[in-house]
């Protein structure tokens, strides 16, 4: 009998191993120094194996913890300040981003590291422009986490209809020098919990000249490039009067297009760009809670996926999408995808689910290690309460409810326990490595000062919102 | 100073008074006999009234309790599954739904108003042909009620495509029996938390004949018509067949678009179709979640309203929907009709919020009762953490998040307490008038019997779920 650090028993586990949700009844997970080192049926665990610690409940659900593909986690002290307005940028968020400190952004990190884990977010993939503020947080939290550098050249300023981006090379310099900065201080450290990325913002915002080396340094670093594709219309035009292409088309063209992109949006693709990225080996991240919000529109993942791409889900932030929770993107990327092509068969709840975990965790290049419960993995797993209300009442023949029942009814407060390598970091509605009541006092403090410095900005632009204070609406 | 039952207090109100959400800052609220009897400046309030139980939380916003205006309660006993299929009715639900007891439907309502309570529903609109056996549990659970007893002619059977329906007098007679039988006896009762409607199926499961006795019986009664229109391809081809009308057209040539008219699903209809309804002075219930699932349409509820229509959110069934939660319609109702009209200031926060409050309200023609906080209505609120990592920070200016926030963010479970004619029912994660461990109990003991019993269906028809559990895909 071989002693090991902790059993986690449950009648049902979602392995996702295989091509399914790798279904297993009364199993165990044996697991040892953050690994899974046994997964099988419970008798044969609890005979090879003990633990001092066993976690062990008759209405529990046992699954990959969720792999949050796409966030700029510091904007969640903004949220709920950006909805139902047009140009989002300039009219919803303008007034309020611009205000945010370094210490604001570590403030909303917090707070979207607060909502996440609490609906079962292991994996988060960090996407800012000095994301090295935040490590130290993510470390703290004991969370798993991809950070990405946003490397831009284009001149941040107010650019008239039609006028084509300024680019400062020095920008561009600078940033992709953060960039490998950071890559050389964080990539495979924290037990191989951190991973960095390349992240030109996006093919609009850098010059071709620095894509390239943002690109061959990449290779040479062996790491992915993480970055918004065809977002919207304003990017598709500056390409087109750049240089005659839509993004995609360009990208193609100067070789960006393979296995080693993660294409974050494809806002404004159309089925077939969206395809011909996937037949160039690309992953994909879909945002469609923020993208729903944002611009109105689906983005095409299903023509991307039937064209054999890999797509993940990811929140973006807050102020956009107003929630980290990936209940809430399974939930809406199905149904958004079932209204688009008018048919209740697209996206079923067992895909998007393989989305949020073991196809999430390859579009990242972390399927080695983490997606899904396996003897070798890493255990990051959370468990999932059945007699809640809305998991309620549990089918297992002629059909398991399960799977719909997590993608279709459950909210994320239906998470009981979150573990990442095998350390537990949130358990029945306590964070063991966050302190809430800090982190929610320390946001609410943020936004009063910030509300003050953006109002002269905020009634300067009198957009939607402003008028809708005006009109008792809010 | 006058003694009276209760004071609530809070930093936030939103009355939903007046054009917009109302909000108001610092007030409180009076209660006596369960209807409230000021609504004022804290200060005022305290100064004028006094009372034993004194709710006043400095983390809280109150604002009226949610109508669910379109329910089939029993059903959630067979939630999560016929979801992800084709043709719902016969091949998702068909095999379990037939084999429901009145029993079973009993559980089911008790889970349905589980979960809707904890996400602040006050008002449960039910639609079912025997609601009489679900109103002791609704007088006990201690919820306002509405009662729609399904009206139907057509003879129960498997029809051949391009079949018209039979008709058998006798079901229609004893269905409007049972209808006019319900409503003399729970029609105002219950401190006039009962209310009763009746209920035609649809136009294309009643006769024309039946339809006018039942339009000449609510005149009579003095109450409203709730009813499914246009609500499938299904019913519209029936009606074509029949008289070479449409339904909308078809109800427009009976008299039976106007005032008293509560249209369920307009699924099937156009935007013109929509705006006649509105025209005629009917009202609308759109149920985004269930038909989203069941049909991949957002039905044209933003044309009803442009037309000058009301309309109410209704979650419909937890096998469809998978959620009795009007959080969740609310944010589902926005981005899918942002998504429609692919613009981002369609069906802002304020709207679906109002819709969900006193629109509804209006279109269940309870308006003079509920829907607001406002003196001489009756007590019926929730009151809303906002502490909770999804409702923070609380932005007061130049923008008030809060409204934003319980569209686009909020859960339901940030949802603290339920108040129904100013009793509390519940209250910080417990129930003060359902007992949650048996009904969850009860629930379970249904489902495995109802599971071993639709087995055979299940295999027979093998549908798009039975080849999922064959795939290893739930």
């Amino acid at each position: 009998m071989k002693k090991v650090d902790c059993i986690v028993a449950a009648p049902h586990f979602l392995t996702m191993e295989g091509e399914g949700v790798g279904y297993r009844a009364q199993h165990a997970m044996a697991i040892d120094c953050g690994k899974i080192v046994g997964m099988a049926p419970r008798d044969a665990i609890f005979k090879d194996y003990r633990a001092d610690r066993v976690i062990d409940n008759a209405a529990r659900v046992v699954l990959p913890g969720f792999i949050d593909a796409h966030m700029h986690t510091g904007e969640a002290v903004l949220r709920g300040l950006a909805q139902d307005t047009g140009h989002w940028m300039m009219y919803g968020l303008g007034p309020f981003e611009e205000q945010l400190t370094p210490e604001d952004r570590v403030a909303g990190a917090q707070l979207a590291m607060l909502e996440a884990v609490r609906a079962g977010t292991t994996t988060f993939s960090e996407f800012s422009r000095r994301p090295d503020h935040l490590c130290d947080i993510f470390r703290r939290a004991g969370v798993r986490a991809n950070f990405t550098v946003t490397i831009r050249e284009a001149v941040d300023r107010i650019y008239a209809p039609g006028e084509l981006y300024d680019f400062d090379p020095s920008l561009g310099e600078k940033s992709l020098a953060t960039c490998l900065d950071l890559f050389h201080r964080y990539h495979e450290t924290e037990n191989g919990r951190f991973t960095v990325m390349f992240g030109p913002q996006a093919a609009d915002f850098v010059s071709e000249k620095l894509l390239l080396s943002v690109k061959a340094a990449a290779v040479a670093a062996g790491t992915k490039i993480h970055m918004h594709v065809q977002q919207g219309d304003r990017e598709t035009y500056q390409l087109v009067k750049r240089c005659g292409l839509r993004p995609i088309a360009y990208l193609d063209r100067i070789g960006y297009l393979d296995e080693q992109l993660v294409a974050v949006h494809l806002t404004d693709a159309d089925d077939a760009e969206a395809a011909l990225v996937a037949q160039r080996g690309a992953a994909m991240v879909v945002c469609s809670g923020s993208i729903g919000i944002i611009d109105g529109i689906v983005p095409p993942v299903k023509a991307f996926q039937e064209a054999g791409g890999l797509a993940a889900l990811g929140s973006d932030q807050a102020p956009g999408n107003n929630n980290h929770n990936i209940f809430n993107e399974m939930k809406l990327t199905a149904l958004f995808n079932k209204i688009r092509s008018r048919d209740p068969e697209t996206m079923p709840a067992w895909k998007v689910l393989r989305m949020a975990t073991i196809e999430g965790a390859s579009v990242l290049g972390l399927d080695h290690k983490i997606g899904s419960l396996a003897e070798g993995k890493q255990a990051d797993f959370i468990s999932v309460d059945l007699a809640a209300p809305t998991m309620m009442p549990v089918y297992d023949q002629p059909m398991r409810n399960i799977v719909p029942n997590l993608v279709y009814s459950a909210r994320g407060n239906e998470v009981r326990l979150v573990a990442v390598d095998g350390h537990i970091i949130f358990e029945d509605g306590q964070f063991h490595t966050l302190d809430e009541n800090a982190i929610i006092a320390v946001n609410q403090q943020a936004a009063d000062t910030l509300g003050r410095k953006a109002q002269a900005e905020f009634q300067r632009i009198d957009g939607t919102n402003a008028r809708f204070m005006r009109e008792e609406k809010l």
